[in-house]
């Protein structure tokens, strides 16, 4: 799908930085020196106040049943994406998301079992709009502990942050066209001069095949037709 | 899938009665005539405290994207039935709803374009449980204003419902086994009367599959078996 904006999401487990790496981006894209682009910042879930109240819903009620929960959360999605970043990209601003499809695919799909299906409904409640750029900050989980003395759940704890790792990477790696390990151990300032080359480079990528299509060039797609 | 329960569903358009014959079904079923039965009386939406939330958030909020709508329908489906209608049925009860799955499919997925996805997205909202028994309220739309003259407003919301209508009639001829169609125009006790007729009916047809079943009998399945 083509839009004038252009939209970042970024992965990770909890911690890794993702809302400080979004301050930042937004702070850097909307300076002269980022190009004084017009920027809006979201997340999900929450990211409307329909969102809000149904998150609401799902953490202050009674027990919610587990496909109840994933079908909320693909609600907020649906009018999440509806309502506020589908009609921003229109008006060609960059997006720059606190978490999306993988954050559902990694959290309920695999950790709760639900399967493939809550990747199939994410889509369908989006009408299949996928990010221009994922960006998953990428940290080891709680590496220096893994030489003191754990307990039982203290080992599961970790252990499941490594599977929920090991899931970002590797739906990092299945498309990477579209996706950006950045290693989010270091300095946040190195983290986000990381980022900020992954976002440029993805703008002016974006920008040079859509220069192609208009062109009538099929460079983009037949790069061995004209040696 | 087999529950000591029984689980009857009440479709049909708005006004036909359905919340009336639920009652008196009700009062049937838990009187002696009746068989002294446990009877649990439901509905969706709103069949549990998060599903009166979900439904005000849909009424009352701004705007919600058409796919969050039918998102949070399934979602309010999936925790009706999770908590509240498989528990009763695996506590034996007979369990009496006001609309389920044909309502969603005939009003999200054909009314609002929504496809096949909608009906989808319930059977794996609710693990696919289905009702033993449908019974469809059937009543010719606002006949006798045919002979009117109507302006185009009028004229559309007749054959709206015209086309809704055909919608349930349809269902309900692809799985005979499952569905009663019952002439909802005649009177409430002539009505009642053609209900109880078929509820009794399909309690003792599944009645006697399960004795089949458990006497190890193929009948149910290889009737040419025995000659």
């Amino acid at each position: 799908m083509v839009f004038p904006g252009f939209w970042v999401v970024f992965e990770g487990a909890d911690g890794v930085g993702k809302t400080t790496q979004v301050e930042l981006l937004a702070e850097y894209l909307r300076s002269d020196a980022g190009g004084g682009r017009e920027v809006v910042t979201t997340r999900e879930p929450g990211g409307t106040p329909l969102g809000v109240e149904l998150r609401q819903a799902i953490m202050h009620g009674d027990h919610v049943a587990p496909r109840a929960e994933a079908l909320l959360y693909a609600a907020d999605r649906a009018h999440h994406i509806a309502t506020k970043v589908r009609p921003a990209l229109q008006d060609g601003a960059v997006v720059l998301q606190d978490r999306y499809l993988d954050s559902s695919v990694v959290y309920q799909g695999g950790a709760r079992g639900l399967g493939d299906e809550v990747e199939r409904i994410s889509l369908w409640a989006t009408e299949g709009l996928l990010p221009d750029l994922t960006i998953v900050l990428d940290m080891e989980p709680d590496s220096s502990r893994m030489s003191r003395d754990l307990d039982r759940v203290e080992r599961e704890t970790i252990a499941k942050a490594a599977e929920m790792r090991a899931a970002f990477l590797a739906r990092a790696a299945l498309d990477p066209g579209r996706y950006a390990v950045v290693d989010a151990a270091r300095p946040v300032e190195t983290v986000q001069g990381s980022v900020v080359v992954a976002v440029l480079e993805a703008i002016a990528a974006k920008a040079a095949r859509e220069a192609d299509a208009a062109a009538g060039s099929d460079l983009g797609v037949e790069p061995w037709g004209t040696p």
